[in-house]
């Protein structure tokens, strides 16, 4: 049997040397993914010991003297999953890193690299997406749902967001058509008559975003436009996604997956559409587009309290750890 | 309850007019699809009464006036299904025919416009296949399954061919390699350790050709390569497909299916690309390198039999009409 044991430790700063540069870490979340890689259920198993968390923000405080992309003061979020980011201080390489605007909300920067960009790649690269155009996504209140809302409000794409029911439905409902939803829907309104109303009034969907799996993914398909696609980043049913063979000869729909963290490594050659795609979520954050999801910010001493707090079912706020 | 009637009828002969083509039927095989419209469960239903049959070759006896691409004498075979083939002969309108050239022998010519034409198409449209490269498929003995492994070895092209248990799966197997297959197993095989060995003599599958459903698929995508795709033509267990969110995300596997018919009519327009189908598949056939499958000849008036007996399970010989 492993024992995963997690600690608040001291360890030495590494040696800054002509390439490294000295960040002191601001703020960094606790995402579901970071509690599945210290479960060891992720398919990127650090070395141990290691130190957590994928994603957050941090300030230079010393380059190396070849360092020519970052000077002190500048705000950086990570390249790349697995730099752990649950730290005060660190001396990161310099393509471990990437810039980000100084005028970016800590809380934003810090909860940007994984669910906005997973949610800005998942509409722009597997349909041509027009305005008018509709999306239909499930866990439409995570992270990346909150993100897919609001990033296709800014295009003009219709979303239609399906949600657990939960004692404060109609809240959520509200909140997520505040965020620029055009339908929220409970799993069990999908499965009724009432949806064939709601495609009178906009078109099919041509792309389905799942991040559920199991029953609540074969519905979407059933709604999806012929020749539309479903796009799976996520399986928090931890059921299997199941196909009816029909939909995929005679509705010719198509399945495909997206991981963030193997995007980046795919496109790591390619800094200016990477560059491009960060460009893009920031000047959606200043135009007040895109906001960060609800977050509970917690000192890092607390961290015991936060990562339990993490893994509660239906957490709306996210956790985000201040150094 | 509804009952469908199937009798041999006469029926009277359409106008050639100026752009009929009046053709007498040769022989045309009994498919499963054909059966399935039979049924009502195929998403094509034409109305009733009907001529049942989407496959075949006849000769032309007499063409319209402004008819120009074809003359009397020559081979045809359907360009789309829902012709009806089970007949004595017929008149057709041009744009309904492809021309076959002379030399072809008849069951291949009458057998060519399905199977052939979808194994063809899965090898060619999905993956960028490069001899040496791997194809995996359940179903290897189907009609689709026999064409697809005599492609692929023409193409260079190895492929791992998975059929059910059954009594006579060694003389099967033996049948299969003689075809051009490069290995045989059967589901249970597939299953157990011995395939370790088999990808350290060949690379892991960039393609999956899924004719079954059900676990058999999900034993296929379990073979595939990283970011390798799974083509869905069939579901003989009529059994969904059941893919793993993580084959998905991190594996990067893509899902799609393919329909012949509905590939005809979305190319209906560029005939050239038709014809290069045809042309290709009619130069295997002469080099020897496609053959038809096992096929019982059974005459017209012996529909019922051929019929009852394309229903039975584990049906080797495909039946074929001869008018």
């Amino acid at each position: 049997m492993s024992v995963f044991c997690f600690s608040l430790k001291d360890i030495d700063l590494a040696e800054v040397g002509d390439f490294g540069i000295h960040v002191k870490m601001l703020a960094a979340p606790i995402n579901p993914s970071d509690i599945n890689m210290i479960q060891g259920t992720y398919p990127i198993l650090p070395d141990l010991p290691a130190v957590g968390g994928n994603e957050g923000v941090g300030q230079v405080v010393k380059t190396g003297r070849s360092v020519t992309s970052l000077k002190t003061g500048d705000l950086v979020i990570p390249a790349d999953a697995g730099l752990g980011t649950w730290r005060t201080e660190a001396v990161f390489a310099e393509e471990t890193l990437l810039k980000m605007p100084p005028d970016i909300p800590l809380v934003c920067a810090a909860t940007l690299s994984v669910n906005p960009c997973t949610a800005y790649r998942m509409l722009s690269d597997f349909e041509i997406l027009k305005p008018g155009d509709s999306v239909i996504q499930n866990a439409a209140n995570s992270g990346v749902g909150q993100a897919v809302i609001q990033i296709a409000a800014a295009k003009g794409i219709k979303t239609i967001n399906v949600v657990r029911d939960r004692p404060n439905v109609l809240e959520l409902m509200h909140r997520l058509k505040s965020l620029g939803a055009d339908h929220v829907i409970t799993e069990d309104m999908l499965r009724k008559l009432e949806t064939k109303d709601l495609f009178k009034k906009i078109p099919k969907p041509v792309l389905a975003l799942n991040g559920v799996g199991g029953k609540s993914a074969t519905e979407l398909l059933r709604h999806l436009q012929h020749k539309g696609t479903m796009v799976t980043y996520g399986g928090m049913s931890k059921q299997p996604v199941t196909v009816p063979v029909s939909a995929l000869i005679f509705k010719d729909v198509k399945l495909c997956g997206f991981w963030m963290t193997q995007w980046k490594r795919d496109h790591s050659w390619n800094k200016e559409k990477v560059k491009d795609m960060i460009t893009d979520l920031c000047n959606l954050i200043r135009m007040g587009q895109l906001t960060s999801p609800a977050c509970q910010e917690v000192p890092l001493a607390d961290y015991q309290a936060a990562l339990e707090a993490s893994m509660k079912p239906y957490v709306s706020a996210k956790q985000i750890l201040l150094m």
